[in-house]
């Protein structure tokens, strides 16, 4: 029997676009700063993924800065501005922001002070989507682009965060996206690139990807399959309570991605909840993949009110554009036996 | 007729080892930091190229920190510490170092305090090897690193950087090489990858593909494909010597990369050169990659003593692996038929 991924907001499967449009980068011999021919066709397939990018991200006329990932922009954007932010942001994001901002029951933060405040669109372990004020001056876009609609361009932010491999394009490359002129002051520095933004020869195999990554998702995005993914998730969040009514379904009374699903069962944690669904053959995960391991309490659920052992008993289950309706209803077969063991251990007290 | 590419060390095509192993990578689904099988898989990848990096670099035991370029390991090593350099290290080196260290005519640097200073293995415009002190803080062995034996372990750096784009791999990977135990404060924070030193999901396409690209190297840096190469070298040096008597070649009576010659005519910039050479059908550059374009005398043969009219009238032309002896010969024809119309321009004083 097939594995089945159900982790596509950790990282997705690449998209055959973008597998194309590397496999062709990789004829591309040049170095995109050299002037012979060979260099400006390097050049030249990296403004076309520009252009892709910022198309796909109603960013037309922005400036797209590519980076090593959203990690990097994070840095490059964020780091010594003394920003505020909630405690929900990602661990990329939260690294350089003060953490005071106040989330509800729900996942929603409020901001004071669009200017000095960073807020991300989408949650990746909740998928609770955010109003952005008017005049942000930074979101972290990951987990949103290419899955909902986003316009840069009419999101009020200044700044934004985005990845390639949250959307079927390569790990290892994104862009912090920015309205023209806005200061960005290099942290690599040396050759000049990216205007003079940052550094370093482009990694030309992975911009190639995530520019057809990202035109591509647009399209799926056009074509309403998410809408269908958003069916099955509510599919997957109907079997798993109609016969496990205790679960506590996070952000469930909120704007949501439309593929993913954050539930609790307090006292049963969520790393063995990952264990056993990965010998079952399923990968989700319990918080966000870069935290995977650490081994403490989800500090999204922590801030959105949950006590320790919910959000310690919390798993997310993320869907992507090809996941079936099968899928979904092995999934949730696997798991409620495994949470019907869980409940029915020695000592739980089950009468 | 097709191009000839001799700009080996602004970048390089991709090895076919690389290309495989790249397309393989496209098949490994998971994010290396989540713990199910697919996450697995993903980590192994990354950990299977760490090794393959680390045995080419003669660097057992050592810790591999992958990045996004060289540029980044410079700005991870570097940035802060106050080190000395000399002005023949690459931008992304000098961006962080007081360029003090002096270089003599032939391009070689003298260091009084190694634990205090960086010093290049290989300079990538005239391709000068130089000698490198024991207990040396960083040395950039990018342009080195595939060319020549180089054994981290027996160098007397502490610290490395290394680019795959140099040798065979993909453009925006490469790594920092530090001695285990070494303090690294990371810049990228957040997901905490690379043990805490360097966070961002990993660009694991491109690290499979320096892996692949670094054991290729090191095969045929063993099958004495680069002494060949060197012959090549001489080759195109003796031609063009033999009816351009007053051409000024660089750096020439010391060690140097096997595949680099850096020469100057005086009054014919270099830049002008490149452009000539490109439309004949051949690639090669003026300075380093980075630098094409900023119309500046070249500071590596300005330290070396160099006038301005002499550093404004160099190019670089460097050989590869596949570089055949009609390519060299045809470059060395048609570059002295430009160089005869340069000499015999009008007002250029020919009797």
């Amino acid at each position: 029997m097939s594995r089945i991924y159900l982790d596509y907001n950790a990282t997705t499967p690449i998209q055959d676009a973008a597998r194309a449009a590397m496999i062709a980068a990789m004829d591309v011999v040049g170095n995109p700063s050299s002037v012979h021919a060979e260099g400006r066709a390097a050049k030249a397939l990296v403004e076309r993924a520009r252009a892709q990018v910022a198309t796909a991200l109603g960013a037309d006329g922005a400036d797209v800065i590519f980076t090593s990932g959203a990690t990097e922009a994070a840095a490059l954007i964020c780091a010594g501005r003394g920003l505020k932010g909630a405690a929900v942001e990602h661990d990329a994001v939260l690294a350089w922001v003060d953490p005071v901002l106040p989330v509800d029951a729900q996942g929603r933060v409020t901001v004071d002070d669009p200017a000095g405040s960073v807020l991300q669109l989408a949650n990746s372990e909740t998928g609770v989507v955010q109003d952005l004020p008017e005049g942000l001056a930074v979101s972290d876009m990951t987990q949103a682009f290419g899955k909902i609609p986003v316009a840069f361009n009419w999101s009020g932010a200044v700044a934004a965060l985005v990845s390639a491999h949250k959307l079927g394009g390569p790990k290892g490359v994104g862009a912090l996206v920015v309205k023209r002129g806005t200061d960005v002051a290099a942290q690599l520095r040396g050759g000049g690139q990216e205007m003079g933004r940052r550094a370093g020869t482009e990694n030309i195999i992975g911009i190639a990807g995530f520019g057809a990554a990202a035109e591509a998702a647009a399209h799926v995005l056009s074509l309403g399959i998410w809408a269908r993914v958003e069916g099955l998730r509510n599919l997957l969040e109907q079997a798993i309570e109609a016969e496990a009514k205790d679960t506590i379904f996070v952000g469930k009374a909120t704007a949501r991605l439309p593929n993913t699903t954050c539930f609790a069962t307090p006292g049963w944690k969520g790393e063995t909840q990952v264990m056993q669904m990965d010998l079952a053959g399923f990968a989700i995960s319990a918080g966000s993949a870069c935290s995977s391991g650490k081994l403490r309490a989800s500090p999204v659920l922590r801030a959105m009110g949950y006590d320790d052992d919910t959000a310690r008993g919390a798993i997310r289950v993320s869907l992507g554009p090809d996941t079936s309706e099968e899928d979904v209803l092995r999934f949730a077969e696997a798991w409620l036996t495994k949470q019907k063991k869980f409940h029915a251990r020695p000592g739980a007290g089950v009468a």
